[in-house]
């Protein structure tokens, strides 16, 4: 029989971008190297109104979002769930009610959603613009969104300043145009308190400076519709054009009426609001020009998701650029990332089915970590270390990611107190409660910072909460003070409930043979 | 009339050490510029025995503090405040109820008592053997405390590795050898326990290394008391030694039937786990000899007070440090404490009785230092930066001091909250809260980052939480934007019980002449 070649189907992507305005899927497969976008989605939700004072989020908001998502969801069928990348923005980020939404959302789509810091959310809309756009050199990447405005500047895959602002189209015209009514002072009012949002870390963008400003999102695309079907035909806007746009909109007395050329309908009530920050954005950092770029953080999501399966994982840069901020000691780091992976290779041969690759990577991570809190103060450096995992920023990992990581390092010694556990959705206790366990014991192992304590034989055995290890024959005669730790640390496991440490050392050869 | 050259009386200054075994009071005088020690006052509180299981110091315990600090109080009479420091140190770190005893030490003696964290009473201590021992190069101070032992590496002056671990000769009394009974077995596990402690830290000892070993405090004294009545005349402390010693405590079976050469009555008790604990530091560190320092904490703290006013003051190091670990805008640091201090002249003007030295002092660094959080984040920044300021060793400043510093950095912007308010002895409400507005205010004034927004005829009226900022005609219409954010900064206020920010601009010349 002649050997045909069988070229398999590409694989397929999905990212999807649940924003405050709008939920957006992008359907890319990598043909030859390159991501080839097959299929756009876009759905208006306005999730971001049915946000309440008290930062919960409606029934109805919430009904909006999960049809949308079942709409998604069909053309999501037979996707693996390691090439769907579903992430949450502003509005999820202040519903206090975000995790009824994900719990509902389960049901209707198989596949996980993450919600992101605004931070990453920056990170991710400047990689989409790199990827994405042939302009080289230093960029500025603005975009507004529904609820958050994201700032970034960075060169060549590198994002050096990257910054997420509390406003949006969509809140800023609840709080400067709440009935719809335009007026001049509005408008200055609106645009001053954009200048006053960025008003912090606006020295620091004019300072480092760019070659090129790119926008992305909706506004910034409207806005540059409008200007084209206005006239100008390159696509640019400049300070001296977006005073001609600000003049044509405040002959308008409300939203409803406004009649621009280029201005879609759906775009029409939030068109005014987003005008005002974008002004404000030019104000604050000087803008001379900026371009509209069409990618922006779904395609950042994309190519991560791509990227991170086969090009360099951005996790390694940010551990590594903490681990240097705060001088830890690698060779420790080394040594308890070895005897904890060590532990965890046997805890996950026990355990297939409560174990997957992300764990372990994050397990990797907070070992490696586990001490950068050592530049506050020894004492009490657990809770430093997880201080700062907690409230950095920390590039490719996603608001749980970065919790979970905080959570392992802030009990990777002392007492453990399961009553101060975060919640998570992306992962369930009996998945992360043993890598606290595993970490203690990796981190205690290796008390003494030398090479030599974890014995070579060491077993560990693993029935429910109930965990076993097994030293060498005779090997606590020569390290008494590691057994001591272990009796400390069989206490601690005692406080938690059902909890069991057992310590052993193996018979001796001639016995077991005997 | 002849001038009659008058020499004035030197001025005495005061220590006193509030130990968990002993309070001690020393007494100097600055003649020629040397410290002359004119008088030592003793007495065995043993404070520690009164602590509970609770960590709440008993009645008797305080009482008898209390009668010690009476008398203290006696000799005390006619010295400036200044001129007074006395320090409580780890049972009063360690006592729940500490805030009581200074309520009723207060009526006591008047002076006030700092509460002195674990890390400061290392570093005093190693203060105190540089400023008394004539030895040159790298030493390592050593002090076995009632409560807690402190491990110091420094030269000249400059502490580099400092530590306090709450074990003591009275708490390890009470643990290991809880009813005086002596044995092999209990004094091995005190000393094993002794290593354990010391585990984490000993390694980074060991790598920094000393040329001289030198020992503070009762049990280092008592042993190389008994050393000598046993014929080791040199004064020098080995493992060789300490083996002999334990050979001969083991020989008795009950800690007050010990009947050494040279031990007094009073050291018999905790004579015993002093022993064990020092077995384990030697072991630790490996110690290959130790010598007896007659300077410890009293004479530090001696040798600080008399220092923080004539010569070099810690705390600029401890702030240039913390300044330089976390990269701080030092432009911008110094332009809000310019800010601030031309703000609080003119509230301390207004208000001479509620200010203080030491206040200005304190405002003075957190104006420094608030935006230290940065590093963490931007988000949050004000946070993160009271973390570092209340978790990170810093010399030279009392716990009070410490925790007044971050509280002033934490509510430096955004909301204040009142009821998140710390408790202190040492400073009242009404001292502290407009060091709160005070650098609030000097903060925002500088959000532009530039030199100009501080215009320099701005003043401050305070009519007790009233507050009035007058500044130039016709100011806003070239600075809308610090104009805005006064505007929300009154509404943060407003949210405050009692609190008003009124924004004045002055009449134009022509108008007031008229």
């Amino acid at each position: 029989m002649p050997i045909t070649k069988h070229t398999p189907r590409p694989e397929e992507f999905a990212a999807v971008d649940l924003g405050s305005n709008s939920f957006h899927m992008v359907i890319a497969r990598v043909v030859d190297g390159a991501m080839q976008i097959i299929g756009r989605l876009k759905q208006r939700v306005h999730l971001a109104d049915g946000l309440d004072d008290n930062s919960m989020l409606n029934e109805e908001a919430m009904e909006r979002g999960l049809s949308c998502l079942a709409l998604f969801a069909e053309r999501l069928q037979g996707f693996s769930p390691d090439n769907v990348c579903i992430v949450g923005t502003h509005t999820l980020r202040q519903a206090r009610n975000a995790t009824e939404f994900l719990k509902r959302a389960e049901k209707v789509i198989p596949f996980p959603i993450e919600i992101i810091p605004g931070n990453e959310e920056a990170r991710l809309i400047f990689m989409g613009v790199e990827h994405t756009q042939p302009e080289k050199g230093r960029k500025l990447v603005v975009d507004i969104g529904g609820g958050s405005t994201e700032l970034v500047i960075g060169e060549n895959f590198d994002p050096v300043l990257v910054e997420s602002r509390r406003m949006g189209c969509v809140s800023f015209g609840q709080t400067f145009f709440p009935n719809g009514v335009i007026s001049p002072v509005a408008f200055n009012r609106a645009r001053l308190a954009a200048v006053q949002k960025l008003e912090t870390l606006a020295w620091q963008y004019r300072l480092k400076g760019w070659d090129v400003a790119m926008g992305a999102s909706g506004t910034i695309k409207a806005a540059c519709e409008v200007l084209l079907a206005m006239g100008e035909k390159d696509g640019m806007i400049t300070p001296e054009r977006l005073d001609k746009l600000t003049t044509e909109v405040l002959k308008y007395n409300h939203v409803l009426n406004l009649s621009l050329p280029g201005l879609s309908d759906e775009r029409r009530e939030v068109f005014l609001p987003g005008l005002a920050i974008l002004c404000g954005v030019f104000d604050a950092l000087k803008i001379k020009e900026l371009r509209l770029s069409d990618g922006a953080l779904r395609e950042g999501v994309l190519y991560e998701m791509e990227g991170r399966f086969r090009h360099q994982d951005i996790r390694i840069r940010t551990a590594q650029s903490l681990a240097n901020q705060y001088n830890i000691d690698d060779d420790q780091a080394r040594r308890v990332l070895e005897t904890t992976t060590y532990l965890f290779d046997q805890w996950q041969a026990a355990n297939p089915k409560l174990s997957n690759p992300q764990l372990a990577a994050l397990l990797k991570w907070a070992s490696m970590l586990h001490e950068i809190g050592l530049n506050i103060n020894h004492s009490g450096m657990h809770r430093h270390s997880a201080y700062i995992l907690q409230n950095s920023n920390l590039p490719g990992f996603n608001q749980e990611q970065q919790t979970l990581m905080a959570l392992l390092v802030r009990f990777h010694r002392k007492a453990i107190k399961l009553d101060e556990l975060p919640r998570f959705t992306l992962f369930k206790k009996k998945q992360y409660l043993p890598l606290i366990q595993l970490l203690r014991l990796g981190v205690l192992l290796n008390n003494q910072r030398q090479a030599t304590t974890t014995p070579p034989s060491l077993v560990l055995t693993t029935d429910e909460n109930h965990w076993t290890l097994c030293f060498p024959h005779d090997w606590f005669s020569q390290n008494a003070l590691v057994l001591l730790d272990l009796e400390k640390e069989q206490q601690y496991w005692e406080a938690v409930t059902g909890w069991k440490l057992t310590i052993e050392e193996a018979q001796p050869e001639e016995a077991s043979a005997a």
